[in-house]
């Protein structure tokens, strides 16, 4: 499973890679890549450009250059460049080349010999100024060597739909107070379809031997690449420092984007590369106290895990409440750079219990982009809040209607995400009532929560049928997570989905009129809701149809009709291929008429209603498990989720190694019949988090208080979580033998704190509480 | 338009087909054949086998051969043979050969002339005798020649979906009281699923210059060819006449079959050729007495219209009132010789106006095959009778799921004809209240018709939707009769189907609480019928959602967001074909995602209901015409009839005559993709003289009164229809300048008739009432 060249370091926070080929230039730059929630910058090396797949990605610079894909933009490279030694370019990527990611402090690395120096590479993200990009290049003379630095902004960039920009202006400035740093070299654009003005700033600085280097550059140009170039003659042992800074802001930023780039440059070059860095490390040492995992006992678990965690907070546009966490973060341009389902219930869970704020912000954006949620459903014919499959800045719907071709016959395929994938909105509503649950944030819920509620549940209502002869409300022509399976009638998840957001809204309904009718009624008279809708709402909860474990007496039917599919594996669908680009779904895919799933919308039923018999899931998770393609990168998570907690803790953990490495030891094609999909599975890397929370320290919350049922792989020693619950911080170890749960908040509160289940028994809450609990032994 | 190779003899009776070639050679046997109602036998001559399509169909003999295809059996062909002259076998079909049909005694006849003679065949199915076919071959020498005839049983048959006879024996045995015959030459078969015993009897008689010659035949056998063989010498002017007879009765036909063409072959040979002609040809009189309708001043018009009244009733088992109507007749095995909707909205309306009793068999056939309906809706999750959309002897349903294949993937597809076009139901429901409408037979529908109803109703029920914040109920997931639109929501013909069939069901539900309440209860008892189902049909009457004539104030969707889709004409679509082969419907043909149309549902919903303003008709053809592909041989003749209506008399003859020779002129492929889609398109026959009655005489029932509103073509000078209404004997006559209605039955009863509506003018009934009409003039 482990790709041979991939290593990590012993104290567990860097990768490295060697043994570099072509075929690995998307998986570096995408896993290696550094951001901060503001832009990301693609893992790769100052030679490397479009060809390579260079990019840097930017928040809310959302614009149509196709007429059919509405994406973020990938803006000018301010940070590339190349070195000419003794008369030849160097390649930045050779077999000796090796490539890195120091998780500690979100750094890309490079180094790499060759017969006249080292090269000693570094890239970061800035954590402070989230506008600014800053590499440094550090040359070794081991001989004598003549060297040229070229250093610069590149415009001839990759994009994955079409180019963004209708105009494009290239300004130089001085930089006042920049001591010997050169000119700010700037591009000033502005994108075609959604007019907005972005501007990107390069500046240079050179030290030789420490002292840096009057700038005596010459400008080249040529019609994409505006730059400088400036030689050197190195003795042996003479050191070489390039420090490159790039600026970018659009007009999306609210302020100047031409002013906010002199900010930024002024200040980097002013700062200079270690002060920068030592202030961008103190934020990154923030983050991991608050959010690191810790599993003694199994290093490659432990990496790969904190590889997860770093790409799902780089992803996630903590900065804003407007903004969503793209389905690839800010990686690459792929799935636009906007928001799934993926968003909340994969994403989500880590901010929720490690930085509510993030999790708050994520929740407030559903907020903002209600307008394009009713848009959709008024345009759909509903009622209240659906909200876009693909959601960008607006809300509005980014998914196109026709999303796949048909390989075999050229013809584009009518895709339903868009219409007929309705869970995003109760899902939606999930994820409030368990931010509610996990932080007790009230204000919120009235403040926004409430009126997304509302409307959800209104859009539900709008959508369900009512079978007079069945006396009971009915969802048709549906498409599950199981994206294979379309077009069909009461998908079990989506009915329970709907049933818990019609439950919430009544909920929080009553608890406005109790506590804040004042805000009720202007909630009220906001959205026209009419008294009866929440009787509707309570009569879904009553009489929506639920699909219980019936075959066998255990199993769940995933929806109407399942079981009378035809009942084969993937591996036989899979030979049933004439082309293996085939979409295996809709309207003619090998398995539209199987029972074999994408992801299996049973398990993930189980994973957010905790509701049904443990022997029922156990049978379910067993049926269904064999059935399962795992097309989608969401899925083994989901599974190893179930997998603990039926105490199958071997498949678990396989399935958690799976997600966990889905990206680093990318084993899926980064690019598929001429068409880009690579980048990091930003939901993966969220769920990760979620298993090892919900799956093996068995987190959840039951009646309002804290529950652990814990399931330890036996490769593991121990696992610690630290956590926020309710706002008080925690922090979970476990063992095989027993549970520590330790209190990081005043310990006056102590006696505040409700009780703790662990296992089945309850406890009072302690600074330092340790229960005996197997949570290792044989498995079932 | 016209084949420039078929003529018409000025009586209007003779169809002459010359310069054959091999292309013709399956319309020939298609639209020449002969037939009874019992059985088909193709008009083909005596020399043609399974290479030219020779077959005999017979009904009753369902049985499945390849898994997947139940169909009617071919049966061996008794009237093979051979024609040897002058040591060379005589091709039967050259360019000089003429075939033809004399629709006046339903025979087939082919003409020849060769060096040495002329042949004169013809061919006719016994319309007394319903087992019985016989064919005579005239040789007339016109120089001395030595000829040898050969005469006998041809089992290697053409069998479209495999060999349907696991077992076949051979047996000769004498002919009592059969003077100067040969023996009786039987095959006897069994079908290898359904196990039904046929057996088929040959019997020949020769005669040379009109004197029976003694049979010294020789048997010449093969493996599948058995019979006869004799020689002559011929004279200049000699005439050899050889008349054979075959036989066939299967064992669903209620007596042995062996001992049935025992009798069938004896009473053939006993009565000799002219005595059976003579016989057949009365019954045929008193048909067309009944039956032909008279177009003055078109010649043209006037055959074609009796050729399609006359492969109308050799379709239709009249015999029997437990057999369906064939969507290919008894023309070939194509669709399975099995009723679709066709049946009752396209074939009965001819048979409900000139010989009620047929109808009466085909709605009681519905009635027989109400378990069939009930074991389909109960499949599908429905209450009631959800009946087969390819419907057999039991009703159940005979459609595969896999219909069509993809040409351009070779994958299967999963057409919905069975599962998804509900309407069928309903329609049966329209065509029993029609019939109650036009008989006034309310013994049927004590006896089949309301449980029949009450069955459809409760289908409906269990299948409609109740849209809660709508209060509608609407239809969810259908195929309308425009089959190029499946998963389509309120298909609008469709919901006014299932209100017409609702509100009958309750009419005739409260008429037999009035009239016959123990009858009434009978039928509860039967079928388990609660009370409170009544008022849910009512409910459904007032309730179900009712698309109305709302873009532009004037057009009535199709289907919820028709007018959404793109909106192309067919030859745009027709251009996007990447293979002439290609299916235009679901999944994912060139039409799906278009407003083009196989057959335009709205106008059928006029066909039916015309409870529209005039306006709305007008301005929903104008609009659907163009969108229309009429890829259903079904589509031309309601747009004759809506043309008509709306006083577009040259489109409406256009669309008739296209109707009128959809098979004479046959453009359409008869094999396609290697499967034979040929035979007569019966329903369009059907509808030719629906077409007349409705469209060009405008009739319809208004209050249980007669109206008319005629329209007549610039063409025509006069059309005369002979029907009966309510059991008495009608003949309507439209010129450019009156209508002439003749009263048939006996004049006492003339001042009980009801009051008769021409145009918006009401009449009282006369013997022979004239009243000036201008159903001429300039078209709107």
């Amino acid at each position: 499973m482990k790709k041979t060249s991939i290593s990590y370091d012993p104290g567990g926070w860097i990768i490295r890679e060697t043994g570099y080929t072509p075929d690995d230039t998307v998986s570096i730059g995408s896993n290696f890549m550094v951001g901060n929630g503001y832009l990301g910058y693609r893992g790769t090396p100052l030679e490397w450009g479009r060809e390579q797949y260079a990019a840097c990605v930017v928040t809310d610079t959302y614009d149509m250059a196709d007429g059919k894909w509405r994406e973020l933009c990938t803006v000018p490279n301010a940070l590339s460049g190349r070195l000419v030694i003794d008369g030849a370019a160097l390649e930045a990527a050779g077999a000796d080349t090796v490539f890195g990611l120091d998780l500690a402090e979100g750094r890309f690395f490079r180094t790499q010999e060759t017969a006249a120096l080292t090269v000693a590479e570094e890239l970061v993200a800035d954590q402070v100024d989230l506008h600014l990009v800053a590499r440094r290049v550090v040359l070794t003379a081991v001989r004598p060597a003549s060297i040229t630095l070229q250093a610069g902004i590149d415009s001839d960039i990759w994009s994955l739909n079409g180019n963004h920009f209708s105009r494009q202006q290239w300004a130089v400035e001085a930089l006042p107070q920049a001591d010997h740093a050169s000119g700010l070299l700037r591009c000033d654009l502005q994108t075609g379809e959604s007019r907005i003005d972005i501007s990107v700033g390069h500046a240079a600085r050179i030290l030789l031997n420490g002292q840096p280097v009057t700038n005596e550059s010459v400008d080249i140009t040529n019609e994409s690449w505006h730059g400088i170039g400036q030689d050197f003659s190195l003795a042996a042992g003479d050191r070489l420092e390039l420090e490159l800074y790039m600026a970018v802001y659009s007009s999306e930023d609210g302020i100047d984007p031409v002013a906010g780039v002199r900010t930024s440059i002024q200040r980097a070059v002013s700062s200079g590369w270690s002060q920068l860095m030592h202030e961008s490390r103190e934020r990154w040492q923030q983050f991991w106290e608050a959010t690191d995992i810790r599993i003694e006992g199994d290093h490659e678990a432990q990496v790969t895990t904190r590889f997860n965690i770093y790409h799902n907070v780089i992803a996630a546009p903590r900065h804003s409440d407007r903004l969503p966490i793209g389905a690839r973060g800010l990686s690459c341009q792929a799935y636009q750079g906007a928001a799934f389902w993926d968003q909340e219930i994969f994403n989500m869970p880590m901010f929720l219990y490690t930085d509510p704020g993030v999790a708050r912000n994520i929740l407030a954006y559903r907020y903002h982009t209600l307008p394009g949620a009713r848009r959709k459903a008024q345009r759909l014919g509903y009622r209240g809040a659906f909200y876009a499959w693909i959601s960008g800045k607006t809300g509005d719907e980014l998914c196109p209607d026709y999303f796949f071709v048909d390989v075999l016959t050229g013809r584009r395929i009518r895709n339903h995400f868009n219409d007929w994938q309705i869970h995003i909105s109760p899902d939606i509503a999930y994820a409030i009532w368990e931010y509610l649950e996990a932080t007790g944030d009230w204000e919120f819920v009235e403040q926004m929560g409430a009126e997304v509620l509302f409307e959800i549940a209104r859009f539900c209502f709008s959508h369900l049928y009512f079978k007079k002869d069945k006396d009971r409300y009915e969802t048709i022509r549906l498409l599950g997570p199981d994206e294979y399976h379309e077009n069909v009638d009461n998908n079990a998840f989506t009915n329970y989905q709907i049933q818990f957001a019609c439950r919430a809204a009544v909920a929080v309904y009553e608890r406005l009129q109790r506590d804040n009718p004042d805000r009720l009624q202007e909630i009220v008279r906001q959205i026209g809701l009419e008294p009866a809708e929440t009787d509707d709402w309570r009569d879904v909860v009553d009489r929506i149809y639920l699909p219980q474990p019936t075959l066998a007496g255990q199993l769940i039917e995933q929806f109407d009709g399942y079981f009378q599919l035809e009942d084969v594996f993937p591996q036989e669908v899979a030979a049933r291929l004439k082309d293996p680009g085939e979409y295996w779904g809709w309207p003619n895919g090998v398995a539209v008429a199987t029972q074999v799933l994408k992801q299996a919308d049973v398990i993930q039923l189980f994973v957010q209603h905790d509701a049904f018999p443990i022997e029922v899931q156990k049978a379910n998770y067993e049926y269904y498990a064999p059935r399962t393609q795992h097309g989608s990168s969401l899925s083994p998570s989901s599974y190893a989720i179930i997998a603990a907690r039926v105490h199958n803790r071997q498949q678990a953990y396989d399935f958690f190694m799976k997600s966990n490495t889905v990206d680093l030891y990318n084993t899926n094609k980064a690019v598929s019949g001429g068409t880009f999909i690579g980048g990091i599975h930003t939901a993966a890397c969220g769920a990760s988090w979620k298993v090892l929370f919900n799956g093996f320290v068995g987190f959840e919350i039951e009646n309002s208080c804290m529950r652990f049922r814990p399931r330890l792989p036996d490769q593991w020693k121990s696992i610690t979580v630290p956590f926020v619950f309710r706002g008080q911080p925690y922090r979970v170890t476990v063992t095989a033998g027993d549970v520590l749960l330790e209190f990081g908040g005043d310990p006056q509160h102590i006696t505040d704190l409700p009780k703790v289940l662990i296992g089945d028994t309850e406890y009072t809450m302690q600074e330092s509480l340790r229960v005996p609990f197997a949570s290792g032994g044989k498995d079932d």
